[in-house]
């Protein structure tokens, strides 16, 4: 496969520095005719006043009308085409629960599940079991499987939900799911997509067998079905296709996981949004790209949680000056994709951005907000793989096309 | 031929309920300087409060600077690039004649013309017939033209034009056209583009030497020639590309025509714009997907009577409450193409919309006009295929993209 980007031509050794900070799930829908967004209501005095010297607009990281994932988001703020750099569910699994996947690994997202005297799946998430009781099935499994000449790891996500994980010499993600999609039907057989993974699928074949053996007896999950079996992408890395030395702060998982996707360094988590913000201000002069994540904000919005949600917008706000302090060359200020708490979802609503460079244009609209970003000159429907381009060409780092 | 959607993954069995009121030629320009155009100087108050509560913006339905026709357009609102989706003209006439045309058919634009003693094309248009001429001319060649092994049908259009249809087995629009597209040469002989059209070819040159020879004593009108062969293209439906059940309704035939090509259920000719929308609230408990065509803006633009295209929006605003009283889920309302009263014809400036939604973001913008359009957050020059991914998302029927 070949891989399109958007690949201006780089300066050499540049020593300026940007700094991307994804308030996830940022944007917003006020809760009422005629209200405010949450980004709106937010009292941010510090980001208000970096937006009178910034450049605004809404983003898209998919296309118009797609509510992206959050993994896939910020493939896009990064600058991968989401719908053509696709990352295998079972990677997204594995990196949403801190798995440490290997380049070789291949992975899996697993259901446990209920199945009657023949095998027909009744339930494909036996009933919902408790997050407990995924746990010591998943230790059930270990202790009973054997599957020669590769290690396996069974890592228990939330309720019903687990991770396989496969390590060893020639695997492949080139495997169909044994998970039907519905139920009525038994388990299908795991088979390679490819010649490349007939190994892999033979593995996968004696792994559910001897599971299943080992869960036979329990209730109600007696059976279990796996999907979206998958190796980590080998891609062009962050730092090779956009000339940077980039590092990753955030606290959970998912986000550390998609930063080392595409090849950045990643700290360890951070503990809170101060601890993150130390942590990018003693990194400062180890790095010159600084990807910073924020989680609560989405959290907050997938609760229905207005006020909480615009809460945290605040202190965020309050730890900007200390990120101005550093003297980056470019911040952008942004999310990945809007999860209004009135709909307790990710949404397609395009995201908030503001564009901040010593070298920009400003809007002059001294406002972050979704309808003041909807008048600034980034435009209120751009593509947020555009993004890296303009905070690179912000930075001094891109050179002249043409004489 | 492999088509291309923006399509996203359709969540199944949703409810909601979507309407696409198009008032045809919408977009318009001001008379002088400084001035309103026909959509700006109408007086509005229910579109203006449901602007306030929606998202506006800017449509294009080809690419910038391009002037569709109708059709064209109409395909780009139903999210068919007019640009990847072709409907040949001997269909497009077809459909304006209200024609109906099935799916073997072929039909072909003809012109009445005159030819000199050595059958040299001297006016490809018979010096503008009457179309009662033109009308004889049909039945005359009608009594006397006999083909072997299938039906033709021949359809008076205005003036010198009339449409010709072919119905039998095995027929293929992969004929060449009979029409030089110029005076002082002899009309072509028709001849097959593929393989697929030699049948096809044959019985048009068998028809076009018995029709000569009908016609041959006519002043001015002792010939003719054909162009634009073509059967009915055979595309995914729109019900099956975007998931809904959609009915249109419409008083011209062209509209109920090109609704016909992309699948839609259509409803027989309404008389008025009021019997149009009492047939949406007759329908709105068969259908989730409601096109609604208002014809006479555009036929004023084209009359260049910019007090008529003010007064039939005026009539079109009036009649808003019904629709909004249906509690719809989704409304657009735009137009397909520009036609300014002060151009008396089609142009290529960008067309105003109002795309509301329940959940839309609303840009608080009180105003439906093309100014405020610009403005809007739908951006100042969308193109209109983007414009069913996002109603369908406003209207919650679109799975996410990714975890």
């Amino acid at each position: 496969m070949d891989f399109e980007f958007i690949q201006p031509l780089l300066k050499e050794d540049q020593k300026s520095k940007i700094v991307l900070l994804v308030m996830d799930g940022l944007g917003g829908l006020p809760m009422q005719d005629g209200g405010k967004t949450e980004l709106e209501t937010a009292c941010t005095p510090n980001m208000d006043a970096l937006a009178e010297k910034s450049m605004l607009g809404l983003h898209h990281s998919v296309p118009f009308g797609i509510t992206p994932g959050s993994g896939q988001a910020h493939l896009g703020l990064f600058g991968y085409d989401p719908t053509q750099f696709e990352i295998g569910r079972g990677v997204l699994s594995a990196l949403g629960v801190d798995f440490d996947l290997g380049p070789d690994d291949v992975a899996a997202r697993g259901n446990f599940a209920t199945v009657d005297a023949q095998g027909v799946l009744i339930d494909r998430r036996a009933g919902r079991i408790p997050t407990e009781e995924g746990e010591r099935l998943c230790k059930l499994i270990k202790k009973h499987v054997h599957l020669s000449g590769v290690e396996f790891f069974l890592v228990p996500e939330k309720e019903y939900r687990f991770v396989l994980v496969l390590r060893g010499e020639g695997l492949s993600g080139d495997v169909t799911d044994t998970d039907p999609q519905t139920v009525g039907k038994t388990a299908l057989l795991a088979q390679a997509s490819s010649p490349a993974g007939e190994h892999t699928a033979a593995l996968i074949r004696d792994f559910v067998e001897q599971a299943n053996q080992a869960l036979k007896d329990q209730h109600p999950a007696n059976s279990f079905v796996l999907r979206g079996f998958a190796a980590m992408p080998k891609w062009p890395s962050f730092n090779t296709v956009w000339g940077v030395d980039a590092v990753a702060i955030a606290m959970y998982p998912m986000y550390r996981g998609v930063a080392k996707v595409v090849g950045m360094t990643v700290m360890p988590p951070a503990e809170s949004m101060e601890h993150e913000i130390s942590m990018l201000e003693e990194q400062w002069n180890n790095h010159d790209f600084f990807f910073v994540h924020i989680k609560k904000t989405d959290s907050y919005g997938e609760d229905g949680n207005f006020d909480a949600k615009v809460h945290i917008i605040e202190e965020v706000d309050a730890l900007l000056p200390r990120i101005m302090a550093l003297d980056p060359d470019v911040v952008i200020i942004t999310g990945d994709h809007s999860t209004p708490a009135k709909l307790k979802s990710h949404s397609a609503h395009p995201v908030p951005v503001l564009l901040y460079g010593k070298n920009a244009r400003p809007d002059l609209i001294a406002e972050f907000g979704e309808r003041a970003c909807a008048r600034g000159s980034l435009g209120p429907r751009f593509f947020a793989i555009d993004l890296m381009p303009m905070a690179l060409s912000l930075a001094g780092r891109l050179e002249k096309f043409g004489a």
